[in-house]
């Protein structure tokens, strides 16, 4: 099964307690693209300017990514973005954001992309996101990531499209803004009346949980690491786990939802580790199975007999 | 196996966000004995006072809890302590406590106490735990809680009882605060290099992490639950779910420690649904036993094939 992304790719600026780098490759299609296309085939949809390295479309392509919508404008700067990290790494502060070509980013998918059978909407304006909705065929599953600013100044339309896809991923305070509720749970519950099936709540060094259409509850450890390099991208390569390892299932069953929330966090677990994609770029297969085998034995406990 | 507990015996008024309880029996030997008694038998040590209610002896006696250590001082007051929790429910804020018979505990253990060999040292002042441990036998483990206070103006006794001890419970803030390090896996190395073989780290809604011996961590996580109506008494209720877990196994196997880690986060999930030990002791096998395995399902995942 093949995965569609449409997203971002951008050059970031960053500041960690750990280092500073300059227009390094970003954005949320990127990452999505470079931790999915380790699983399955991507097509990606984004815009770029002028000025975008050459390196990175090359990149993406030795990874196999269909870049057949990934659209060049002439004369046009990339989106920017820059941001800076404190000592607990869990928010970033931003600095500067220039959209750039970004900011007429009217995404129109090449017409092989439209019967693609899983759809990833990263974080876009939701009128975007709804008119890849448009756009795309019967897909068998729609995943799409969403921010404060959409819940904040596009509530209605960021309703509209969760009505119409299956799977949100939302940081755990973007789910209590989004709800007005303070509990994680009752948040994700009143989340799924707003007419969303099932829900990732994502929750940085403490894994995500994962609320299904019928009620129960799954929770995908994140691996305690000793070190947080940059967690820039760690959700957008966390959906691009989740998304490529349904795709390699080529099915949604429970059990498949659970390897890929798994998977998801695993893929995350290498990006934090450098800047930019650094580290997720030279992830192989071998390392993958390993690390998620790590996390299995993080978690795995046999029944208790209580006489 | 026996397990021994050495803690306080208590009377709490309590305010939450959801209500107001006065003189609520609590202290950590109570939580601890209350959890470990329905996998074990529990031998307790502490002291209260006169006016401390026969109902609460009773209802530990009914339990089966051997009492031969809990010394009822003539003309005495019961610790007290007074405490209130904001809207996040993770830490509450102290408003009054009154040591009482508390301030001079001086634990002695009746003779057939000091050969059980499964001992926990409950948050008490380093130098009363250093006074247990001369009394103890050939324990096969002993844990120990401790506190802020203690890591502020004990630590070299602290340091003392750590590295006689084989495992530590201890919050992530504490955690922090005794290894002078933000990360929580670096500070769990850096607490073991003091001494302990062993450490438990608990981080509240997020479950708890098991730093065991040979370097393997654990992670055991806790319910999501819609409500937590009163968070009082959970780290201790966790302890004596643990202890109680490897007094049933009989074992302190890598496999009996991960069961004891769930089953002390699901003695803890009944905890803080009521104030005290109001749930806590009406929880039946039977509900343990289906908690259990609701926990099970919360983490449980295959193995991926990656093609």
């Amino acid at each position: 099964m093949s995965v569609l992304v449409v997203g971002s790719v951008a050059l970031d600026s960053l500041e960690t307690p750990f280092g500073k780098r300059d227009d390094a490759l970003g954005g949320s299609a990127t990452y999505f693209s470079t931790a999915a296309s380790l699983l399955t085939n991507v097509r990606l949809v984004a815009v770029i300017g002028d000025d975008f390295p050459e390196e990175h479309v090359d990149m993406l392509k030795k990874r196999n990514v269909d870049l057949g919508g990934l659209t060049r404008v002439k004369g046009g700067k990339t989106f920017r973005w820059k941001g800076k990290y404190g000592e607990n790494l869990n928010e970033a502060q931003t600095l500067d954001t220039q959209l750039n070509v970004f900011a007429d980013f009217a995404p129109e998918l090449p017409e092989h992309f439209k019967d693609t059978p899983l759809v990833f909407l990263a974080n876009i304006h939701p009128e975007l996101q709804l008119r890849v909705l448009d756009q795309v065929r019967n897909p068998k599953l729609v995943a799409m990531d969403t921010m404060n600013l959409w819940i904040n100044i596009e509530r209605d339309r960021l309703l509209k499209v969760l009505s119409r896809v299956d799977v949100l991923t939302i940081n755990d305070g973007e789910a209590r803004l989004l709800a007005g509720e303070a509990n994680v749970v009752k948040a994700a519950r009143a989340i799924q009346k707003m007419g969303v099936k099932a829900l990732i709540v994502k929750r940085g060094e403490f894994g995500a949980l994962f609320f299904d259409r019928d009620g129960s509850v799954f929770w995908a450890p994140a691996y305690p690491l000793e070190s947080v390099f940059d967690p820039t991208g760690a959700g957008d390569t966390f959906a691009g786990g989740f998304m490529g390892t349904l795709a390699m299932a080529g099915a949604t069953t429970g059990s498949a939802l659970r390897q890929a929330m798994v998977m998801g966090c695993v893929m995350a677990s290498f990006t934090v580790e450098e800047f930019s994609v650094d580290r997720l770029q030279r992830v192989t297969k071998a390392e993958l199975r390993t690390r998620f085998e790590l996390f299995r034995k993080l978690t795995a406990f046999d029944t208790v007999e209580i006489g």
